[in-house]
């Protein structure tokens, strides 16, 4: 067991997930459901390389690797103390040997990292366009949030110059967006394959879509049934708490 | 109230709304939820134009008529046999002041009618990929079931010649079909501007997609809450009571 630092400020959270715990930071971005549903949803298969662009706290790779037999996990981050609590968090689990995190700038990553060589492409990235001014506002959770230092398009872009032939990209992302983000996929030989709505009710839109893409795939999209995540009279749906590997209370 | 002749093999179906019936030919394509839900979803405003591409038995101007207060309505058929049976059923609703059918092959549908004539235009098309080879197979049906006579590609670009700019475009589709629907409607400067997805019940894939998109219009995509049609423990929702104007059993 390696000694991991643990400032005062940050917290640690069980992940409830073969006892993983991530180290975060209340002031930076702390990841949400987005992620979670995320790792749910992207399929990774025995002995395949994973990348992450943008990995913020390492969130992806961390549940990914507890999820499955995938064989190496890399997270990409621009922001240097976010790539410092996510490689404090990859000790803490002791996963040196299956998780990397790298400092860099993911619109550049087809220069740090070889065309055509990864399985799997998972991102959270952000979801706002940038309209420009910061004042006011915090910049490591502006990074993560409106798109600052990267757009969609160049999650997308580097998506499909990463991945290998018929290799998968799964995104969660803002179903507003839908119509761009599926113009950008086909424009990128990244085919839509399957996509889920995420509503925070029946009854409600949804707030976020799940996206799976394959690289020069055929042209057939599968929607899947409705991810309702709380029930009408409240409290989370049976789904929700399978998902997170809780019993219902 | 006029003459209207009726043949034995056809049949009278009372359309549960204005008290509005129309005749169909079982050996010919009868209309099915789709066209029900299209009328539903579509937005037409007091004095409107509404075009309806490839009308079939006429159901969508009928149906339109019947919920809005749109101007006139025209349907344009490419079947002879179709075309009779929907003017006969204009004519039995009274309603030669309000709709028009018109024959004529919707593919050269910018040589028929003015461009940029319409404020609405409503299509439920073929919705299978035509691979070819119609031995056994019924012609009239698989005009309206498959892309025989007509393209997505066809009916969107149509639909976008005759819209006026900011006019509005109303489909049902199947979901499978999805990125390419999004893509030639943006194509076609057609934005999507909003989605609805129909699922059999809530734990299912959706089996129809129901879209509008503005001649024009700006890039954000409302995506609508899911429409179920059966419970899980079996008949209709309320919601399609509702769209029926039946009331519950």
């Amino acid at each position: 067991m390696e000694q991991v630092q643990v400032h005062s400020y940050e917290r640690i959270d069980d992940l409830g997930c073969k006892g993983y715990r991530i180290i975060q930071n209340p002031k930076l971005f702390c990841f949400g459901m987005d992620a979670v549903l995320l790792s749910h949803f992207a399929e990774v298969k025995e002995g395949e390389m994973v990348l992450d662009l943008g990995t913020g706290t390492g969130i992806l790779p961390i549940l990914l690797e507890a999820k499955t037999k995938g064989r190496y996990f890399i997270g990409v981050e621009i922001q240097k103390e976010s790539v410092d609590l996510a490689r404090r968090s990859v000790l803490l689990n002791n996963l040196s040997h299956k998780i990397r995190i790298d400092e860099g700038d993911l619109t550049k990553g087809d220069q740090q990292y070889e065309r055509s060589s990864f399985d799997v492409i998972v991102s959270n990235p952000p979801y706002v366009q940038f309209q420009g001014g910061l004042k006011n506002m915090d910049l490591a959770k502006s990074i993560a949030r409106h798109e600052v230092v990267c757009t969609l398009e160049d999650v997308i872009r580097v998506a499909s110059l990463l991945l290998k032939v018929s290799g998968r990209f799964y995104m969660v992302h803002r179903p507003q967006r839908l119509t761009e983000i599926i113009t950008l996929l086909r424009q990128y030989r990244l085919e839509p394959k399957r996509m889920r709505l995420v509503h925070p009710m029946v009854n409600k839109e949804p707030n976020m879509v799940l996206i799976e893409a394959v690289r020069y795939g055929k042209a057939m999209l599968q929607v899947s049934p409705p991810l309702i995540v709380y029930h009408q009279e409240g409290g989370y749906t049976k789904e929700i708490y399978d998902i997170y590997g809780m019993e219902p209370r």
